[in-house]
C-alpha cells in the first residue's frame, strides 16, 4: 500500500508556482530601444507582446484546469507528486521559451524557436495528462463515486491539449505562422461556454 | 446552465499574482550609476522612485478592492474567470509600463510613455469593472440578499477608476504633468475614511 | 463608524510580499567575474553575501514579528490597511538598498549607501510601529481582553527596531563600520529565548 | 517555558519561499547567443538545463519532505523558527549556485563551482535536519503519540541528505563528474515507492 496524503498542500504549491510563472512572464519583456521613437520601437516588438499574452493566458488556463482536475483527486502518492512536479517544471520554463520565440519571430531561427516553444508545451500538457491518467488508474486516489462517464469526458478533454500542441509542432515543420491554428483552436475549445456545462461536477 | 464554482481559489490565485506583481516593481529600479556621486545619481532617478511608489500603492489598492468585491461574489463561471484573468494580465504589465514611464520622464517620448502607462491602467481597471458588471448581471453569482442600493453604490465607485484613468489619458494629450491630477484624485477618493463607511458590508 | 474587516487576507497578502521580497534578495547577488579565479572573485564579493544574509534574516524576523502582532489585532480598517501597505513598500525596497550597500562597501560612496540602507529600515520599522500604534489607539481593532501590560510590553519591544536603526543611521555619520553594532544588538534582542517567554500570548 | 505557536504560518511561509525559489531558477537560464545557430547554442548550454532540472527537482523534493516533516511537528518556538529560516536562506541561494555551477562546467574553475554548489546543499540539508533534531529533542513540539520507531526512521532518512551531499563534496575534490553519483542515489532513494510506505503516518 502506498503513502496517501490529502492534496491541499500539493494544490497550494502548484497554485503558487503557476501564479509566479505567469507573473514573471512580464519581466521578460524587453525594454524598447527608443532610437527610432518609442511607439515605433514598441510596434517592432509586437512578437514579445503577442507571446506574452499567449503564454499568460495559457498558464492561467492551465491553472484553472489543474484546479478543476484536483476537484476529482482525493489524495496523492509519491508518483503522482513526481508527475505533478514535472508538469510544474515545464510550466516554469514558459518564460524562457516565450522570450526565445519572441526574439526569433521573422529571423532565421524562427522555426527552431517555435519548435522549442511548442515542444515544451507538448511536454507540459503531457505531464498534466500523466497526473490524470495515473490518478484514474489508481482509483483509490479519486473522490469516491466520481461518475465514470465524467472521467471519460475529462480524459478526452485533457488529451486535447497535448494533441493540439503536437499538431502545432508538426505544422511548424511545414509553416511556422500556420502552427498558431491548433493553439487558437485549443483556446476556443477551453473558453467556449458549453465546455463549462460539461464540466459541472 | 453554467458551471458555477466557489471563488476561494480564484481569490487565492489573484492575491498571489497581485502580491508578486507589487513586489517585482522594486526589481525594476535601475542601479544608480555613481560617476556623479551616489546621492546625485539617486536624485536624478526620482522618476523611478515616484513611479515605483505610485504603482506599488496602485496595485495594493487594486488588491484591497478586488478582495472587497469578492465579498459579494459567491461563485464564478468560465466567463468571470476569463475577465478576471485579463484583469490580472494588465496588473502584471504594471512593472513594464512603470519602468517605461520612469525612463522617459523629461525626454522626447515622455507623452507616449505616459499614454501607454495610463492606457494600461484604463484597460486593467476596465476589466476589473467587467468582472463586477458580469457578476451583477448574472445574479446567481452574487451572494444572496446583497442590497441593491449597495450594488449600485459599488458599481459607481468601481467605475471611477477607469473613468479617472481615461481622464488622465486624455489630459496627457494636452499636458503630461497635469495628467497626474485625476490619479491623485483617485487615491484621495479611495483613501478617504467616509469611503470605508459606505463600503460596510 | 469605520469599515472593519477580518485580518486574514491582509496577513496572507503581507506574508506573500514578505516571502517574495526575501527570496528575491538572492537574485540580486552579482555573478562573480572569474578573471582572478572563482574563489578570489567570491571572496572579493563578501559584502554582497553579508548584506544578503543580513537582509534575508531581517525580512524573516519582520515576518515573524508581523505575524505575532496580528495575533492581537482582530480586524482592520482603511487606515490600518494603508499603514501596512506603506510598511510592505519599504520591505520590497530591501533588495534595492541591499544591493546598493553591498556595491559601495569600501568605496567613496559607502557612507551614503549605508545611510540609505539604514534610512529605509528606519522607515520600514516605523510604519510597522504605526500599524501597532494605530491598532492600540482604536481599541475595537484589538482582540477582546488583550492584557494591558502585554500591550505596553509589545509597544516597547516593537519600538526597539526603529530606535536601533535610527541609532545605526546616526552612528553612520561618524563611522560606517560601527553602525553595524545597533543592528547586531537588535538581532540578539529578537533571537534571545527570554524574548519568547515575554511574548507568550 | 517557551513561546509555542502553531506551525501553520511557518509552513505557509516556507511553502511560499520554496515555490518562489523553484520558479526563479528558470529566470537564471541564459538567453542563447544565436551566432552559431539556435539549436547549436542551446546544445552548448546543456549544463544550464541539466543544473536547472536538478535544482528544480531538488527544491520540490525538499518542499515535499519539509511538508512531511511538519506533519509530526505540532508547534514551533523561537529556535525552531530560526533554524527553519536558515534552511530557507540556503534554499534561496540555490538559483545563485545553480547558475554558478552551470557557467563553469568544463572550465578551469569547475571544481570550485561544484564545491560551492554541493557545500550550499550540505548546509541547506543540515539546517533541515537541525529543525528535526531540535523538534524531537524538545518533545513538546511534536504531535502527541508520535511513534518512537517512526521518529528514529525519519531521523535516519533525513540524515541521508546531508550525508550524501557531503559525500558528493568530498568526491568533488577527486573528480567532479563522479560527484553526481551520491546526488543520483539520493534522488532514487527519495523517489522509490517503498519510501512512501515507510513514511505512512
Amino acid at each position: 500500500m502506498h503513502n496517501h496524503r490529502p492534496t491541499d498542500r500539493l494544490e497550494y504549491f502548484s497554485d503558487a508556482v503557476l501564479a509566479i510563472a505567469a507573473t514573471l512572464l512580464a519581466t521578460e519583456l524587453p525594454k524598447p530601444e527608443t532610437e527610432t521613437g518609442l511607439l515605433q520601437a514598441i510596434v517592432n516588438q509586437w512578437p514579445h507582446y503577442a507571446a506574452f499574452a499567449a503564454s499568460f493566458l495559457f498558464i492561467c488556463v492551465a491553472w484553472s484546469n489543474h484546479h478543476n482536475m484536483f476537484n476529482y483527486i482525493r489524495q496523492t502518492d509519491q508518483y503522482l507528486l513526481i508527475l505533478n512536479i514535472l508538469f510544474l517544471m515545464f510550466v516554469t520554463l514558459q518564460s524562457f521559451t516565450t522570450g526565445l520565440l519572441a526574439r526569433h519571430v521573422g529571423k532565421p531561427d524562427e522555426r527552431m524557436a517555435a519548435l522549442i516553444y511548442h515542444g515544451t508545451l507538448v511536454l507540459m500538457t503531457l505531464f498534466y495528462n500523466c497526473v490524470w491518467w495515473y490518478a484514474i488508474k489508481k482509483k483509490e486516489l479519486l473522490e469516491d463515486g466520481t461518475d465514470k462517464k465524467l472521467i471519460r469526458l475529462l480524459t478526452k478533454e485533457y488529451a486535447m491539449a497535448p494533441a493540439l500542441h503536437l499538431a502545432a509542432l508538426l505544422i511548424c515543420l511545414w509553416s511556422v505562422p500556420f502552427s498558431i491554428i491548433p493553439v487558437l483552436l485549443l483556446y476556443v475549445y477551453f473558453a467556449l461556454p458549453w465546455m463549462g456545462e460539461k464540466r459541472v461536477k
